[in-house]
């Protein structure tokens, strides 16, 4: 392959120090195109902006990389990048991330990370995301870098076969003591919620989200069991939802 | 089963003709809550609250319903319901919409009403996402509602086996000419972009979303081509989505 054309976004914004972290990584393996939201976008999941007009500006953020920032979500940022940045150029891979926090289990549901990921996916380009378990805006992003150049080079030369989507999570190790990179499937957990009410300095009630995360099983193919074992977790992920052992269940509501 | 508690949620919010359709059949059925967005949230996908407070306000819309309005996304509005509204009660089924719009195929990816829905799922309750292929705000909603309530019917009594979560969508046609219900799998397809590019009275800019949608598959099983025949969809849907057949040829990643 010549040198392949490698879209790069995020959901903390272009300003995040783990973009910065996934750029360096992709700089080295082919031509990089940046497009990502102007703000952090955590937590919105598949959003698109359809009410709304959006906005492009030009950024020089990356020393000699072509560089957009977007008023949208992270969803919105692919469809602009494909669509309209480029329109007439084949995108080779998509690279979303390095996220500031995890993104396995059923969190790839909430995170705009994944989803601009799955986006990109959705237009047909081979994808991954990639979160790191350290929520820390200074981050020492070395040991994600090294799990992602792995990724993005078996990527781009030996695709994702029947997926086009991967969801990579690294763990909170320094590099020497990561275990290596396990294929996973996504782990049962749940969001156990915890609203934190408070009143507002006008006597208004308001609700806080916040939260813990519940691991629901133990089995040693999930990404939660490797990343508790040091592994970086890949998980291949796709767009169909179906239960489909649950339809023979349904046909009775067949009329 | 004495009368289940059914909590109503949506995406067009809680004025919206759909929700109001909705709980008319639900009401019929059990005891009814509703804790909708106090404005549209369409295309919102399973977006979360997490730098702003949310606030609740109890609203008198439907006679005789205990409703609140909430000022966030569609699944906010279902952590709420669970996590303080009713979070001493067992919710026995939530059900979201009835959408103005359809979320066939892929767009469960992007709806906020089937997010919502898979949000109830992921609290472990069974849940219903519906929607109608008529975007007018002065649709008539006859047809869904005796969709609505088989399926609710249906659900209380059998359960959804191992998903807890379907995806109904129904055709825009007269009750006389609907065909039945039909269970499906999500069909493939894809939206095709076009950016409407604009500028605006500042001199500025903008792009604004707009698309087509693009059926990829002509399968008599999948939920498109129940649509296009006449038939209400119903897909069993679920949270996980790994790929598994994907994961022998990745695992030559595996270190």
């Amino acid at each position: 392959m010549d040198r392949p054309l490698i879209l790069v976004t995020n959901d903390d914004g272009i300003t995040a120090p783990g973009i910065k972290a996934l750029v360096a990584v992709a700089r080295e393996i082919g031509e990089v195109v940046v497009v990502a939201p102007d703000s952090p976008q955590s937590g919105k999941g598949h959003a698109v902006t359809l009410t709304d007009p959006l906005r492009l500006k030009k950024r020089k953020v990356f020393e000699g990389i072509e560089a957009y920032e977007c008023t949208g979500t992270p969803v919105d940022c692919v469809k602009l990048a494909v669509n309209v940045i480029l329109k007439d150029r084949k995108v080779d891979l998509c690279v979303s991330g390095i996220n500031h926090g995890a993104n396995d289990s059923i969190n790839i549901l909430y995170s705009g990370t994944m989803s601009a990921a799955m986006e990109a996916s959705l237009e047909g380009i081979d994808s991954i995301g990639f979160s790191y378990l350290d929520h820390s805006y200074n981050a020492d992003f070395s040991v994600c870098q090294e799990v992602a150049k792995k990724c993005m080079h078996f990527v781009l030369e030996k695709g994702i076969q029947n997926a086009k989507l991967i969801n990579v999570n690294i763990p909170f190790v320094p590099l020497e003591d990561l275990k290596g990179i396990k294929i996973c499937r996504q782990a049962e957990g749940r969001w156990k919620e915890e609203f934190v009410e408070g009143e507002d300095p006008r006597g208004g009630t308001y609700y806080w989200l916040t939260g813990k995360f519940i691991v629901q099983e133990e089995m040693d193919d999930t990404d939660v069991w490797a990343l508790q074992n040091g592994f970086a977790s890949v998980v291949p992920s796709w767009h169909d939802l179906t239960k489909y052992d649950a339809i023979d269940h349904l046909k009775a509501l067949e009329t």
